[in-house]
């Protein structure tokens, strides 16, 4: 449909740039949802330049750079069926294209001082870290536990640090934990040397357990996850990088109060916030290294190996370098 | 201690009325926490007179009937290991006793139209489902499901009607799902009859998914909660009934935003403000038998059959009746 | 632009009712927004018929009936200056026409036991009860007050009753304090017998003060209002009745933490809300009475006049009766 | 009563330090509270030793470097009229002196890298920043708006920071926005050069409005403040430094959908967090001069003024320098 003239309520945008989500992976390969319709436009994640708009638009107008919305319809309040159904990459056709006809409410202005692909990364791994977090109400004085350097958990160190916290990363890489700490986490956690890594954790801080976990590991981390928090910290459940289901310790869940709060992503004024705070703080996002568009299974499958450091993201169009 | 004087911010209790809870029967035989030093005097809740009051003691004074607080020094706010560490019938000990020193921070003023042993139900089970209801946020219109008849569940009925919501019980008992009917219960699911009681519940949303669970079942019951659900819906995880862990889909929690809440029971402000309900709407707490404290094991044994609908209580003192 | 077929995410409806709001007077006579260009269709409220649905509507279908959203714009979310301008009856046309093209995220299904004009008022004095109630969290046992008995007022009573909480009602008429009792107030008052209200309103409450305050009065009622709260009530600013300003005690305010919270109607997804407690509890509106659109100028002329108890409603086409 | 041995639930504690609040300069000229009874021993805030603890104390033991809670009995959840009666400094006696019997309750561990006099600053206007700030859930990419540089705003300004906001502060002189630029300030208005601030405000949020104000100028400035304001932002009314009372502007709180909320300085776990936050941060109050206890009048006329920058301190006991 990229050829149309925009609607109602619709702009056309030049995409420049797109980002990798696990998401993506399991896409391709049928894991994520196996009734997904195939063929698909794959990815979420997005930057360009809006060419037209529709009539009726006027928050956003042709020139300006905008980074996709990674539901269209879900402008704001809770996640809905209905909502859910609008998401690109799957079930609606994603980013991994030239031109694209978005939903003016699916676009959020590009903060001025990121590169394209810089930009493109807050659509999702951006957007859950903040979500995560500011449904946590993380403030200054709260210790974070962070799981490995992959997109939403190096954002998550970069804004929780925003928000005054101190972060835990944990990685069985002691050169990723050197650049975590280099992007200002307050204490790393080998897992693989240390294997009880949550009494660790506890240990750090003094005995209370930390305050909110960004749970990306999934089968394999949640009971260490729930050990290392205090009485009614939060676990935000992001990622199942480990298997899809796990056995929950019911019992430490009720003793200790705990929340376990699945995120899936965010809203569009989320993303606006997000977009607004990287701006106010000038905060770059961690580009683990950018791919064009003709190598996109090698990015995937790069992505895949679990070597990289923050995300991995594509240039669409005409190759720059 | 029960003969002591009062002292600075303490009060003795002549207890007149206990009621039981699944959690003493864990506690009794062992399986609540292994740690628990014995002797211990069991039970949580109770419902007495004040005799005397220590120094700087105002709001309550001799002559009041009280209730007690579960966790003696959780007043409010979030819970703490601290805090965790003042629940009556374990570590500290509990109701099953004729005198009593509590905190005069941990009794609340009992409802003049309760008897005795109504006015016990509310320490632990009316309070958990109180905390659970209102940390969910349940309002007018929406759907409530809660599992079976035990205390907490037939409190969360009751109270979720005062807020407005509408309320489906599930039960293997036709019988049990009768009473809940004439109880208020919206609609009813015999999940013997019905085992897939998760589509049967989202059906009867039209297809939307019901907004809280209470749920008490555990390791049996959690995958269809989380079935039953919409997205974005709050499941409080309050017994384990069927077993202390489970396999959990971390798929469907984090694909549908959900939030599983843990509930302890709750603080003496939160009880406060269930008792204040509780007066306002002359609500009758649902008690299924009182036992003479001589006859405790035959109470417990009947709370542990499951035959029963409501609260199992304990009368202390001499026999009334 | 009645006549033209829908756009993408547009759908053309036929009005069968309206209903009045004080808001409407003032737009009417100048007094809400000076700058407001004239000609404008005023009336923000409506119900009404689908017609035809534009591309990409999927939520709405030709033959729905639907009641307007007050802000077409504000889907979710907090209010910006963007939503804000997207509201009918000033600045955009309101609902006072036969056909008309709205957003198709700016309506909501009509509950189907209500009558269209009853219908109508959920949209504004319906929705503003609703977010002031929900948005200062009234619960079982709470004590609100409200002031007369005009729409917003009388939906505040009915929901606030959903909620579990007691409602007393102020007016200088006993024959709409009379009717007030019948919908269900607990305690009524009197002020132009009883000018302190305010203290007759915490005496009811045992000295302890009001939970919430549905604040329509304005620059006569706020001093009274703030005394006759609790420390940390809120009080929802709703109608400036007599006055645009007004003192303030800001120590009052100060020393109790209190809450003033402007309440600007609220937003779609609130709306749907109400719309299904609505249809959960069959509530029924107070209509007080119903004119032909052609004699709109009486039914201003009658809602000025304050003799009114509930909304003031226009049949909008042919007279039916 | 300071020799007294300390019972239950209680601590004696030796003095080292005071902080002076406006509060106090109301409450020794009577104009706080012309209902309290003299003599009173003056002063909330204080930071001093642990000498003996009562039975059934165990969170602080001799030793331990403690600073009071200014309401004794208010640990945490919403204010009541009982807890208000537990303030320091009026209704109760003071930390004017040098050996106090305090609420164990009532007391928090002092960040150890303070100062005795920087320690006692938490306690109000630390506190009462850190309320007002976390209550308006203030985060990164949010403006601030603080008024001058008394204690409360130059606390706002630092904790502001840590939360990730940038901030605007306001003052009639230069040389004291000068030190605001210092402790990082984001802008700054001189309201004597700039009398339009509110405007000016807006200006520097590209029109927007800022997110929150720290209101502590009371009657003169409450009208601009609401003027610099974004729909839905929160002014939290903290001080009363120009007027108890002044004219509000009903329908900018109304149409703007604005919160002004109390602020009366906080709970006991607000004030344990926020000396958490103090020691991860390694954050230093803002001392404007330290004086003797026996220059107490001097103290006093010193904050009268208006010349200081951050807090006014006594010394307690033997001078030490």
């Amino acid at each position: 449909m990229s050829e149309a003239a925009p609607a109602r309520g619709q702009d056309l945008v030049r995409l420049r740039a797109a980002s990798l989500n696990y998401r993506d992976l399991l896409m391709v390969t049928g894991l994520y949802n196996p009734k997904q319709p195939l063929p698909l436009v794959p990815c979420s994640d997005g930057c360009g330049e809006v060419l037209a708009v529709g009539p009726g638009v006027e928050h956003v107008k042709a020139g300006d750079r905008v980074i996709t919305a990674f539901a269209q319809g879900w402008v704001a309040g809770e996640l809905t069926r209905e909502k859910a159904k609008t998401t690109l990459g799957g079930p609606l056709d994603g980013t991994l294209q030239e031109r694209m006809l978005l939903s003016a409410d699916g676009v959020v202005r590009a903060p001025s001082h990121l590169t394209d692909a810089e930009a493109a990364t807050l659509t999702c791994a951006g957007l859950t870290a903040w979500t995560a977090l500011t449904s946590g109400r993380v403030g200054p004085g709260d210790t974070v536990l962070t799981q490995g350097t992959g997109g939403v958990s190096i954002f998550a160190l970069q804004l929780a640090r925003l928000m005054g916290a101190r972060v835990i990363v944990t990685s069985s890489s002691d050169e990723k934990l050197e650049r975590a700490r280099a992007l200002g986490a307050w204490e790393t956690i080998n897992y693989k040397t240390t294997p009880k890594w949550a009494a660790r954790a506890r240990e750090l801080t003094g005995g209370a357990g930390v305050d909110h976990v960004i749970e990306v590991g999934g089968a394999d981390t949640l009971a260490q996850s729930i050990a290392a928090t205090r009485p009614g910290a939060q676990l935000s459940m992001i990622g199942i990088l480990t298997g899809v289901s796990t056995s929950l310790s019911l019992t430490s869940v009720l003793m200790q109060g705990l929340r376990i709060q699945g995120i899936l992503v965010g809203h569009r004024e989320g993303l606006e916030a997000l977009a607004r705070a990287t701006s106010v703080h000038q905060l770059r996002p961690v580009i683990d290294r950018v791919f064009h568009w003709t190598e996109a299974s090698a990015a995937l499958e790069h992505l895949r190996s679990g070597a990289h450091v923050g995300k991995v993201c594509l240039e669409l169009g005409e190759r720059t370098a």
